[in-house]
């Protein structure tokens, strides 16, 4: 277990290294472990590991070569599928999440929004679209979309659940506090955002009741 | 250390079973940890050992006394600090988080937001206060405010996060990538929304590269 969480630490930190890598211009020749480090504010250690994972081993002194580490990059990445997700439940929350800036640096992105309350159908700020609800399962056909999230009330969360996974979703980002039936090889993934807030009081009132 | 994040998972747990014994109209002279454990969706087994902790033992098997429990929920709950937090930065995600409706269910709050942007200065769709990010030290001094949350761009959470120290918060909820500096006593909890999607996207991909 140990090992599948460090590698998939490892790739979620793949994007920024390609990204800070495509970034430079002029592209160097060589860059080293410490200059990448320093400019994303990780640990030289964990640079190297991180990439040797990519390289399958080490790398002399004088640095990795610039473009064979970004092509490396690049091929890792691109055999991967597509980061793309959609979302039901376009209140403040969702539409915050379909709006939030942070996506992209880690490839991936919440294309779409669904939501059985007519009113708040259309477009985002940014410009994504907000369907009605039973569009959903004709989008995942026609949009290779892996993870739905689920951003509606708690008492709508196994309904959409059961929708997101007759769609064809492999993986659910629920921000609703139920706990979801699914398939077993299904994975869910739960942000309960005042469990949090809470634990980080009740950390503030020490442990002893 | 499991222990303690036992102990803070049972506290977090505890204003749910308050409010579940509060909504009981009329409230019964005994219950019962299944019925409880039922009506919160909790294991039964689970339930017994946040109430033992309450309680310092176990119950005989006609059930908990309904006013005695409460009663002691109450007094466990009233010895602890209060649940107010404040926000810094009210763009999208930060809004969001100021009229999330699931923080009261936990007796946790963010009571006010601040922001060095004047157009977004005025007040939340729920009547909430969002203040020049000047007052965020006299506001602290007024209220008990025990928890600050950033979620400010990247390049600004350094700072904010210096402010809410120097106001006085013993804690921080950080919605930013940034690794944060702060005093030893000071506690962060830090909240990367993009890294837990790309998490999700890299489990589907498996651990291989």
């Amino acid at each position: 277990m140990k090992g599948k969480g460090t590698r998939i630490a490892t790739f979620v930190r793949l994007p920024l290294y390609r990204n800070f890598l495509r970034s430079l211009d002029p592209m160097p020749e060589h860059i080293s472990a410490a200059k990448i480090a320093g400019a994303l504010s990780f640990g030289e250690v964990q640079v190297r590991k991180d990439l040797a994972l990519v390289f399958g081993g080490g790398r002399p002194r004088t640095g990795y070569v610039t473009k064979d580490l970004l092509a490396g990059l690049e091929s890792v990445l691109e055999r991967r599928g597509t980061g793309d997700a959609v979302l039901v439940g376009a209140g403040k929350i969702g539409r915050a999440l379909m709006e939030f800036d942070g996506f992209s640096s880690y490839g991936v992105d919440i294309i779409a929004g669904f939501d059985k309350d007519k009113s708040v159908l259309g477009k985002t700020e940014s410009g994504k679209d907000i369907y009605p609800l039973n569009r959903l399962s004709g989008f995942c056909k026609k949009h290779p979309v892996r993870v739905g999230v689920i951003a509606v009330p708690d008492d709508d969360a196994q309904a959409v659940c059961d929708l997101l996974v007759k769609a064809g979703v492999q993986a659910i980002w629920c921000f609703t506090a139920v706990r979801l039936k699914v398939p077993d090889e299904i994975f869910v993934r739960y942000e309960n955002l005042a469990a949090s807030l809470a634990a980080l009081f009740a950390r503030l009132d020490g442990p002893s009741m």
